[in-house]
């Protein structure tokens, strides 16, 4: 490591000092965006969604927190987004409504970045930039190059940050493929290259840190299809995959021609990315091989295959619509062959075996054996990046907290010393100069979540009040009085919702009512016209009641009008 | 299989009809029951529950609708139980109450049943039997041999049921373990016996359909154990597993006194579990050994091992809460390894990962490999059972939809032709006779939700409701009207729970309050003074409007109060 850090010196050391701040969410919550600081000059590097956890109720998706950004809006220069992916790209319509700087990416991630803003009609005032493999950009302080590498995308690329501190390499998401399906495989030498002139700090993809040995190369499933179409040559062939992964549907698409059947895209997205992608010439379709939805009738069902949305098991895709019987132009029989070329991102498990349920229920084949591979590199991949790279600092990247701890393992084993890995929280400030690197700070940073058209409007209250709401349901009680005369005018009516069916529980009813009535009046006579020590009093004589009644504790919400 | 057919008319055909009904959800609820029906007599064989599915919002746990055993209670003899898995006995509290009738089972399974009827106050009303491996216990016209398997609870039995058609095989729960850690390997010797005198049909377990090979030996987790234990000699070992798989805490029992080290048995049903099996003789612990976890803080950590409930990630278990630093007791440090000796249940993936990233973030080491195997026959050894019984039909039991499916292909590529397969569903009647076999018929069955003490009370309405209020909360508009003078004598109020955070939202409250105000105010001019159709402006009005605003689409209830 000696020899690394004379060679960092020689190339310039400043006084100034370097910051790398996470702001997206480095742990659980999967949006990716990065923050490099030096002098007047800010960079970021990615900017992701994610879409929400279960107990995240009635949100539509996650973006992060910039505060940080908007509070340094000057120094702002632009965003380098390392592949299109949505949680590296998903975030960008809500951030440029607020930092409006260049973007600068590939030209496959750029058309998919282009296809948000034109949906959220900002493409007029977005600056945006093409950049090729090998390219850099040189932007306020920082001088940031564009490397070739692999992924379940095409396009996706590693950034070696030119910073006066020395040279940051960050992997975005990356595996080592050998034999890729479309382009070449990643510049390795490119890496060693860049570990021979020293770098400062290796920001490397975490996902695979806890999977032994090497992810398989992409063509291996090209292989499973031609397998599953020999096998099934007399069924129709459905595949679901990830709507971005256009090798894998260049690959599903080579198999059918090869076996002489027509495709149908089906799946918005699907439609959208394979649009898009056909468009740059990333996949080629052999002509006459495409065909629509409506001319499937055309065509005996084992000349055809489908290629569509829905892997994930999300309920309004198109296979999930087809194995509940809900598709309007697909109906799913026992001469179907389903593949499901995916692996269920955690969290999903449940709902994709509800699809496969639904699909077996129907007759049809189920396949889901060797119809994957990962984009994530793994624990050799990942050790053969720090080998040529050589970097002073590990920052493991891209990975719930135990992806990034085991890729400190890792890295340990490696040889770098523990006091250089950091393992950074969001809004964690790394900062970086000749004393050495530490954690020197934080921002604010994390999630806003977006429900409908507000973002951050539903906070943790609102999101507290929608648990209790989901468990236990809601009472409502209301009642009018009379504050001059102290009478009940009229009410307690009780109300409630996802509490009990009320048509089987009128007893329970009216004894509640009998319970709030005896708790206003004896309220009343004591004098008590403070209408919140009223609620407070009918709050917990319900409470008590329900409780002892039935052990359920739903939220109860007493409502006084007054006259 | 034509011989088979012979000897089954030569034990004695009558002219009535066996029927097999599935009370529990066979599908993806786990509850298992069946009935087995022949003229005055039912058994049922399992009593289980399900724990509620993400989508049962605030159930407690689902357990199954006994309609039909109610509507012909004179006729039902006794139940009869394969093992003690909460799936499996978990019912029987709720059922005991409308159908008391004997239990029978082996004894540990009724050893764990009896602590749930004292739990219950049911002990004094049941009758009950423990059963031995080989005793044959007659009850109307059934006669059931409870015949020895392995599974990853102790004293697990499939039975031979034996009707006036034939006989019935019901594995239970089961795989093939010729290396048990307690008692002998499963008796296939009977299985080959009862194959010979010929079966007429075969419920097996399908868990593991769609997994290939043989499922490993329980002895396997213990070499495991060892080597764990020899590379973190010196540190705490805590090891997270299933309360009631006594054997496993055997084994870490084993390596813990091999290796000189105390232990600590934490979470309330694995002391429950590990008590009764231990005064039982089903697990010897060395004496000494067992320490309370007060006395934990006079051993060195490296001379102590915990054995905790909570590996689901259940948010309540002793696991989560030294996760998340809530146990009173014990503090997870960078000096803890932990070993996670399960597999996540599917649904539970997000929260056995968030344990593990709580653990990762405190420094501990956590260990899930190569520490866990499944208590559920694999494909060969399905095959292998099959081999042995030679049954005339096929009734896939115990396993989601695609288990099922994939058995019935299993089945079929074993020769037993499509048409004496049964997929069944909870309900189905299916009947066997001298003219075959087929579902005649469907009869009340699933599941049902208990929430608190409330056992059915809770239905589809509520629970739609609550996923309503989950994913955009209420809106609750009261107003008191004078009906005779048709005006507002108070209100509108809207209150809200769940939607937005109302104090940094004031002026949208207000608008909404004007549009409230205005569509009363102009139904009450048109003369409209039915409450019901007030009601249905104002809900519709409010509901564009909040529409238009934002996007979301909450609750809205009006509530009109008149006086």
């Amino acid at each position: 490591m000696k020899k690394k850090k004379t060679e960092i010196a020689e190339q310039g050391m400043e006084s100034g000092r370097l910051k790398i701040i996470p702001l997206g969410g480095l742990e659980e919550i999967g949006m990716n965006m990065t923050a490099f600081e030096y002098g007047d000059s800010i960079i970021v590097v990615d900017c992701g969604m994610s879409f929400p956890s279960d107990d995240m109720l009635g949100i539509d998706l996650v973006v992060p927190d910039i505060t940080y950004l908007k509070d340094n809006l000057s120094r702002v220069k632009g965003f380098f987004i390392t592949h299109g992916h949505e949680d590296h790209i998903g975030a960008l319509p809500y951030v440029l409504r607020d930092v409006s700087v260049p973007i600068y990416a590939t030209k496959l991630t750029l058309a998919l970045i282009e296809n948000k803003l034109e949906e959220h009609g900002l493409t007029r005032s977005t600056k945006r930039k093409v950049v090729r493999y090998g390219q850099t950009i040189n932007l306020g302080c920082f001088r940031v190059e564009f490397i070739r590498t692999n992924h379940s995308i095409v396009d996706a690329a590693a950034l070696a940050i030119y910073t006066p501190k020395g040279i940051v390499v960050h992997t975005g998401d990356f595996k080592v493929d050998y034999t890729p399906v479309f382009g070449d495989p990643i510049d390795l030498q490119r890496f060693a290259e860049l570990g021979r002139k020293g770098v400062l700090a290796l920001m490397c993809d975490s996902t695979n840190a806890i999977r032994d040995g090497f992810t398989m190369s992409e063509k291996t499933v090209g292989h499973t299809f031609d397998l599953v179409f020999a096998e099934n040559a007399d069924r129709r062939i459905l595949v679901a995959t990830f709507a971005s992964n256009v090798d894998r549907v260049q690959q599903i698409i080579n198999t059918a021609y090869k076996f002489g059947r027509k495709v149908v895209v089906e799946g918005r997205s699907m439609v959208n990315v394979i649009g898009t992608a056909s468009e740059l010439g990333y996949i080629k379709i052999p002509d006459g091989t495409l065909i629509t939805i409506d001319q499937l009738k055309n065509y005996p069902d084992e000349k055809t295959v489908l290629i569509t949305t829905g892997s994930q098991g999300e309920s309004m895709a198109a296979l999930s619509r087809m194995a509940s019987g809900m598709h309007r132009k697909v109906t799913i029989t026992s001469q179907d062959t389903v593949v499901l070329s995916s692996t269920p991102i955690p969290g999903n498990e449940k709902a994709v075996s509800k699809v496969i349920n639904e699909l077996s229920a129907k007759g049809a084949r189920v396949i889901f054996q060797d119809t994957h591979v990962s984009g994530h590199a793994c624990k050799e991949e990942i050790k053969l990046l720090y080998s040529l790279i050589h970097p002073k600092y590990s920052i493991p990247v891209h990975g719930e907290y135990r992806h990034l701890s085991a890729h400190a393992e890792l890295v340990k084993q490696l040889g770098i010393p523990e006091e250089n890995i950091f393992l950074l929280h969001s809004g964690d400030v790394l900062t970086i100069d000749e004393a050495g690197a530490a954690v020197t700070d934080h921002v604010t940073a994390g999630g806003l979540f977006v429900d409908g058209l507000g973002v951050g409007d539903v906070g943790n209250i609102v999101l507290r009040d929608r648990h209790n709401l989901a468990e236990n349901g809601i009472v409502i009680v209301v009642l009018t009085l009379d504050r001059g005369s102290r009478q009940l005018l009229a009410g307690p009516d009780i109300v409630s919702r996802g509490f009990i069916y009320v048509r089987e529980s009128e007893d329970f009813m009216e004894e509640a009512q009998e319970v709030v009535t005896h708790a206003v009046e004896s309220a009343m006579k004591k004098g008590n016209c403070d209408w919140g020590k009223m609620k407070a009093v009918i709050k917990s004589e319900l409470s008590d009641f329900i409780w002892k009644k039935m052990k359920r504790d739903p939220m109860i919400l007493p409502i006084i009008m007054d006259v």
